[in-house]
């Protein structure tokens, strides 16, 4: 099962909504015509990022049966699209959530439950674990940039079954020493490496109302290694993954990443409050 | 708090107990006279690693009382050591174990939890949590090698308030792309990164029975990056690191590596069989 992933970093433009979903349409389209199984796109690709007031938000948010969901639906082809969009939720609710959809329409909504710093300000946390949705370009998961940063959140999609984990970001721009990755990057190489399961991470480019990003868009192959990453100013990365790789979890004949954990000596990481409802 | 924390990349010789102890009784010394605050030795310092049998690895053996361990807490001086051991352990159990000393003598005792590949021919998995050791240099946590791989447990350390993960280790050398650092070593890099703790990890080095290592011995800050390394031919690699930066887990005025967590979201990856029995 060979898969050709695609991220594309791109540059939403805060407040654009009509123009981000025309770019994100044309991003599709190119990437599927240049042969793509899977295109992600950033996090937030619908709306920019760098919100002034709920107002503005709940201004640019759209339902999964906007028709912009549509014109991604026919720019996929015979492709699988995952991308972030800013959500008007149920009961007024606003969420950071992503879709992942194919010519048939919108497969699995994600919203999500990790929200970094200002996002709280604006925006509902998710309650659901990532979806994994059967596709046939491989399982593919979702989830939404700091999510990322909680492994055991990774793992519930890992043991949940991907083949491989889409991620749309916006990581704004952290500093780091010379010559190193971005720590993100790191991450989502560790990520892929201690659960045997790829990773495409489709950051954004572009300096919205001062902030700038990392613009560390990179796919993982299930042994943790980068196989793509974009330059700087943007584009796409590809990748030809075969996807069985994240099915075999043994690293020897007698180590297994997902066998050779202790579950039941876990239970201080999901000790915790009664689950929040979903909004 | 400032700890300047020393991890001494040995050789240990298969078999030769005495002289493993007295090399490492020599290593801790010469780190204490360098000014070491804490110092941390491979896995299975006293025993080498690639056994042929039980009744071999029964053979070296020893319990947490042995005369070695008299030795390496004279040695000590005023630091904290960590180092890993072939325990005899309750029942004729054989354990992968490490000990937390001092020159009072042995202040904490850990038994792997994860056995890698070919050591459960040999040992019994530990079936009890990384223990955090409050010392005047902060409080350390330990585990042994593989057990750094399972994110879980990482995350069990970090909330049971450590400042300093120890990792004693044995890390056979694997494949890697030119260019870039261990997979052991990233995913030292980003567990130090998720849980804002410093680590520090002594690999070995030497060539035993064919088996090579990757001589990774590297020291993290709070903040995910490495501070200092040993090169591939050993030694040592120190730093002198404010171990209170791993108390403050914030990462902006909003965002918290701790607090972030969604721990009621996470019973997937606690979920499993009721604990084994300690041997």
């Amino acid at each position: 099962m060979t898969t050709v992933i695609t991220c594309v970093q791109l540059a939403p433009v805060v407040g654009d909504l009509e123009g981000n979903v025309s770019r994100a349409t044309d991003a599709i389209a190119a990437a599927v015509r240049a042969g793509a199984d899977v295109v992600v796109l950033p996090e937030l690709a619908t709306s920019g990022y760098v919100f002034e007031s709920v107002e503005e938000v709940r201004a640019l948010a759209i339902t999964p049966d906007h028709p912009a969901f549509g014109s991604w639906a026919r720019a996929a082809g015979g492709a699988v699209v995952v991308a972030g969009f800013a959500e008007a939720g149920p009961g007024g609710a606003l969420l950071n959530s992503a879709v992942v959809l194919d010519a048939s329409g919108v497969l699995a909504l994600y919203r999500k439950a990790h929200l970094w710093d200002r996002e709280s300000l604006f925006f509902t946390a998710g309650d659901a674990a990532p979806p994994v949705v059967e596709t046939p370009h491989g399982r593919i998961a979702v989830m939404v940039c700091y999510d990322l940063e909680f492994p055991e959140w990774v793992r519930t999609a890992a043991l949940a079954g991907a083949d491989l984990l889409a991620v749309p970001t916006n990581w704004p721009l952290w500093p780091r020493p010379d010559g190193e990755r971005p720590g993100e990057v790191l991450n989502a190489m560790t990520a892929a490496r201690l659960n045997r399961l790829a990773v495409a991470c489709a950051d954004r480019s572009g300096v919205e109302r001062g902030q700038g990003w990392t613009r560390g868009t990179a796919i993982v192959d299930a042994d943790g290694w980068v196989v793509a990453e974009t330059g700087a100013d943007g584009g796409t990365a590809s990748a030809s993954l075969d996807l069985a790789a994240s099915r075999d979890k043994a690293l020897t004949e007698r180590a297994d990443v997902i066998a050779d954990r202790r579950p039941e000596l876990y239970g201080a990481v999901a000790a915790g409050p009664p689950p929040r409802r979903t909004p």
